[in-house]
This record gives C-alpha cells, structure tokens and sequence, in this order.
C-alpha cells in the first residue's frame, strides 16, 4: 500500500476543527454544546443578498472570469472607498475565500524553503496554508500582558533572517482581537521597504473595530504600493462564510500577473457566490451599525465573565470577535477534549479552540484557548455558566498559570 | 520592489484561457468569436438544481463541513452506483471543483520533488496544480495516429523513475476525447501494484462514451483499493463549472485522514454550490440521454467538418467533448492568436486552445490544437466555416505536418 506523503502527514492539524469527533459524540449522547470554537458568526446574512442568489435567472451555472465578475469587480473599489482605500478594479483578484488568497500569496510571494514571518499566536490555518506552499512559517512573539500588541520594530528586525521574504499580518487580529494602530504599522512599514520584503495583511475583520484604536488598512501606507498584498473575505461581515468569496488585493500588477495564472489553474471563484457578494455592496449602514454594537455587547459579557473566573487571565479585545484568554489549567488541549468527553452541567458544555495550535513555537499556549463570540447574549451566558464550573471541576486545575515563564499582569483582568 | 516569486513566474500559463486579452479586443472591435476552446458547456443545467437554489431557505450562509454537507455526501453513492461502483460516503470528500481535487491529491500523495507520471498530451491545467504542489510532472507519449490510445504497460514501464509517486490518468481523456478501455486499465494496475504507486483517476467525464468502449471506473479495479484516488467534479455533467463542487474519491482511508487536513485549513467548499450538487442527484435520465445525443452529433459534425479540410488530420474521439487536431500550421501558438488579431470571415472567427500547452515535452504539439464541442450544430458548422478559411488564408501555412518525425497515418481521417 502506497504511503500518503510526509508532508501530508506532518500537516497542522486546525485547532478549530480537530475536536470535531469529539463534539459529534458528545452531541450523539444529547448533551447540547455551546461552539466558541470556530468563527462562525451567527449573525443573519444580509437579506438582500440572499434574495439576490434567488432572483438570479441562470439557466446554465457557467465559470466565471478565473479573476471574478467584471460586474463585481467593478463595484468592488465603493466598498473600500468607504474604509478611505482608493483601489481599482484591476488592482483586485476574486478568490474562494481569504483560504485561497492566502495560500496565493504565498505561493506567489516566496519560493519554496522560504520563510514568512509573522507574530504569533496567529490564526492557526496560516500554517496549513505554509504547508501547502512549501514555505516556512517564522515568528515573533506577542504577549497576553500586552493585550497582544504588535512587537516592536526592533523585534521585527531581529526576527528578520536572510530567507525571511515577506511579513504577514492579520489586522484585527485573530486569534486575539487586537487593532493595530496606524503609528505602530508606519513604523513597521520602514523595515518593510528597508528588508525589500512583501508585507501580506489579512484585513477580514475591519468592519469590527470596538476601542479608541481606528481600523487603518495596509493599502494605505504611502512607498508600500509594491509591497502591500491585502487579503479579505465577505465571509465576517456579511456572515458569509459559505458564499466562499475573498480576494487578493495589490498595487503589485507583476505580483498579480503571476497570482492570476494561478487563478487560471483552478479556473473560477464560485458563481453564486459572487452573486451574493455582488449584492453584498448594497448592504445598508444600518446592517454593519447593528451587527457591531451587538457584537460589541457580546465581547464586553465574555470579558465580564472571564474577568470574573479565578485564575483566568485576560484583556480587553478592541476588534474582530475573537479573545485570547489564559486558563488555570494544566494543558488546554487536555481541557479542550475534557470538556466535550467527560463535563456537563445541565447537560451543556463548550466548544473551545486550545490555544498551542495558534503558534509555531513548541510549548506555547499550553494554556491558552481562543473563544470566538459568535453567540446571542443569553447563549453566551449559558456558555460561561458551563464554562465557570468547568475550571472548578477540572481534575487538572493548576491554582496559577504556570507555563509561562513570566508572571501575568492581573491589572489586566 | 520585491520580486514576485521564481515559482510563479514560471507558473504554467493555462493555453486555454491565455489567449483571454486578444478575444476581449476582438470582441470590442465587433466581431463574434466562436469559442472552442474551453470546455464550458453550453447545454442548460439540470432545471430542478437550479430550483433548489431558489428555493433554499437560508437565513444565515454558513460554512459547511470541510468535507462537504453530510446531506449531500450521503446521497453521492446512488450516483455512482449508477456506473457500478460500490462507495461510502466516508471514502468521499468534496472539493473546490476538481481543480481542488487535483491539488489535494498531489499534496497527499507526493512530497515535494517527486514526480506523476500522465500521458501526454493531459489536460493542461495539471501543469499548473504540479507547480502549485512542488512536484514534477513526467509523461510518456501518446499518438494522434492512434487516436491517442492508452500507452502499453512497458511504456509505463519504462518511464516509471524512483521519483515516480502517481500515475494520473484522465479518462475519458481531456484533451484528446479518448476512453481507455477496462483490459488496459486492468494492465495497468498491474504496474501500479507491482510498484507500489498511487493511481489517480481523473474521471469528470465518465457520462461522455459514445462508441464501442464502456466507460471503466478505476474505483473497480480489484487489489487497489487502496492505490486508487478519483477526481471528480458536477461541473461537466450538468453543465454546472459555476458551481465549483468536485470530490475526491479513495477507500484509501489513511490518504483521505491526510487530505481532510488541507480540507479543513480552507475551511469549506462552497454552500450554494452543495446545494445544487445535491440537487443534481435527482436529475431524470432523459436529461444525460438527451444531453449526451447532442454531443455525438456535435462530435460527428466536428469529426465530419474537420476530416474534410485539407491538411487536417484527426480521428473520430469516443468520449468527453474534444478532439484534439493536427492543422498544416507552421506554430498552433501563432495561429490561434493570429485567428483572434487578424482573421475574420463575415466578421466572425474562432478561438481554439493551441496544444503545445497539453504536452509536458518541449515542442511537441506545435501544430495540434484542442477543439471543445460546446456550441450547437448550427454555430459549430459557423465556427468549421470559418476554421475552414482561416486554414487557407493563413501566411504560415504548411502543406504538409512537418513538426512530428512521424508521418499521419491519413487513413484516421
């Protein structure tokens, strides 16, 4: 029998997804489980959107354009316009989701055996996706006592090897929620433009911007027009993960001749898909006014709640609908798997993303987990109710976190 | 300025979409262009999967499992058992089209540097997914002078280097329209086991067999079960490529753990896309049979139309929807491009996918060109109008095939 390749084998395991079996069975047993794992907003699609997949007169469901919809393409600057982001139709290639832009990026970006860097914890696929391409994920580290702050330059610098090619973002972050304010990505930009490398920015969750920290995209940092690479989704904003629609965004047009012949290989995004996302850019203000205030009411409850667990560390999350706590626990994973196999109260339990699979680095995160917060304000409650007296039943309960080397800053719960 | 990549700027250019720019300038200098060269149905797709879109009653478009919707993977084993072959849901995973199915299974099956081994003259876009995967693509010849038949066991024999991980086979066969009869294929799995190769399977054409050779699933080759991986896709059976909804097939349930891994890094096929595939299971018989009566008199005319013109050289294909031709043309490249920038005939012409781009050896294919049968009888028999002038006007005209050592046996036409 033949053998799947080493590569295969030795593939990242997504922290989202891999406890998948483990809740299926704890749902076989009835138990109802509450997913804080994975970002899938529960928030409703856009209607118009919806009705607009339904209204289309298709007969015959044919490829589109390998690069998207003229129609689609050509409305798609309105939208940026809005976020200050002067960009043209010819600037912008459709992809099946961010996933696809990503893994673009990379291939296009650097050769195999190189590197790209990136702080971490990141989101997690960032490695499947390095796998896929060949290519080695580096890092540097940011720390819960910071809120996750993006490191400093000098960090960067150093972090900086020969093989290291470009530098990937995610702004707001996930898995950890942060905004990275404007001074602090000019001042990366200088070490971008001086190490000649490409800066790749993952801006999915700019609609979700909560604190004082005002969403600044990439694309508008001046001399980077060759160096920046936007990649985005509908699927966030318009509660649209299933229409699998992103895009790579760059001024790099010898960048983006080489990504198109890629686009060509697997020859179109999804039609209906950029349907729906045509449609998409008529959602109204008030759509994206709504959504954020309740989302916002939702990260206030869960810091509330965490915040008010003994033992557990976290921060205040300015954006995307992600928080990166610390729990006093032995190993997440462990805790993770322990909650879908072996608790319940009230017959209830959490779906939570262990935090290790979030970094490249062995031995960090071992007790931290991701919660997405894409749950109504109630369910939310149930959830933490669930959540509470898990760490106080856990037989791995550690009284302090204590696999970190540092002590965590409690002026920060 | 960073430089794109070395891998992607030397990234395939897809023959069938790259001649793109000269056929949009065409178009806005008024004339029509008959399109042959890509395979993009013109038949309507199923009416009741096109309704089921309709009338999906989603509030929220959510992702779906990176395996496909449970609902839909449930249902795929009636389809196949229409062709005899006995499958479970668990040994199939839907993909992204089978664009994403091929990249999968070269990822799973190949580590970087080793080599699949195809046929050649293969459909194109392998090139271009073998690039993405890091892999090299080697081939062993097949002959237009005999209709492109399957090569004998010591060809494959021959070519099979230690590098050599995969076998891939297109049957029936994109380019060429051939169908590798069920002892061939039971000789070559004797090689595969002999030694101890993958043998992937691209089968998106199995509905298209118009003479004497049943189609054969390689699924059905008994002892390989678990060297046998299929690539499928809905897009040509219910003329549905907008959907981007494939799958790969394997009882190999080791690879499939492997694969499920880059399935659940890009999250998600497309929901719209499962609902229709869904759909399509219910499609009535008469539709294929209706369906596949008009692509054998479209062949048949093609065949007919082409055999007449001087110079030509082809053979009458038993499957898919092409035929891959020989013209008395100095560089197949330079004439498909010349009939897009400098030919017209009552202010049309025809865009066709020159076949150097199918071969993996240099200068082979220069004078073949792929011609897709997805225009009616009537515009095929516009398009042959003006293919049948272009061929005597054009300045780099041969009277004879001169490219190949081989003379044309003319007794194929």
């Amino acid at each position: 029998m033949p053998n799947p390749s080493q590569r295969s084998l030795q593939a990242h395991s997504s922290p989202i997804r891999k406890l998948a079996a483990y809740a299926d069975q704890a749902k076989k047993d009835g138990k109802t489980i509450w997913h804080l794992n994975i970002g899938q907003p529960d928030i409703l699609s856009p209607e118009q959107a919806l009705q607009a997949v339904k209204a289309a007169d298709l007969k015959l469901l044919a490829y589109s354009p390998s690069g998207g919809t003229a129609s689609y393409r050509e409305k798609m600057p309105r939208y940026y316009h809005k976020f200050g982001i002067t960009i043209a139709p010819e600037d912008i290639l459709v992809t099946n989701g961010a996933s696809e832009a990503i893994l673009f990026a990379l291939l296009a970006c650097l050769d195999a055996g190189e590197s790209v860097l990136t702080p971490e914890p990141f989101y997690a696929n960032y490695l499947g996706f390095a796998g896929m391409a060949g290519v080695e994920v580096k890092t540097v580290p940011t720390r819960i006592e910071t809120g996750f702050a993006l490191p400093s330059v000098d960090d960067f610098r150093r972090a900086i090897t020969p093989d290291v090619r470009a530098i990937l973002l995610c702004n707001p972050n996930n898995p950890t929620g942060t905004v990275y304010p404007e001074a602090m990505l000019r001042t990366l930009a200088e070490v971008v433009m001086e190490r000649n490398l490409f800066l790749l920015v993952d801006e999915v969750y700019r609609e979700f911007c909560y604190g004082d920290t005002p969403f600044f995209s990439a694309l508008n940092l001046p001399g980077l027009e060759k160096h920046v690479v936007v990649l985005d989704s509908i699927s966030k904003r318009f509660s649209a993960c299933g229409a699998r629609v992103g895009a790579i965004l760059t001024r790099n047009h010898e960048l983006l001749t080489a990504i198109q012949k890629y686009a060509e290989t697997r020859l179109s995004p999804p039609t209906y898909g950029q349907i729906f996302a045509e449609a998409t850019l008529d959602t109204p203000e008030t759509y994206f006014e709504t959504v954020k205030a309740e989302y916002q009411r939702r990260r206030d409850l869960l810091y509330r709640r965490l915040s008010a667990m003994p033992g557990v560390s976290c921060y205040l999350p300015d954006g995307a609908f992600y928080l990166f706590a610390r729990f006093p626990v032995d190993d997440a994973d462990r805790f993770c798997q322990w909650l879908l196999e072996a608790f319940s109260y009230q017959n209830q339990t959490v779906m939570l993303a262990p935090g290790s699979g979030f970094y490249g680095s062995p031995g960090l995160g071992m007790q931290e987990v991701r919660l997405a917060y894409v749950l109504n304000c109630d369910d939310l409650n149930c959830a933490m109710d669930c959540l509470e007296r898990a760490l106080e039943q856990y037989p791995g309960r550690t009284e302090t976190s204590t696999l970190n080397a540092e002590p965590v800053d409690h002026s920060l719960r």
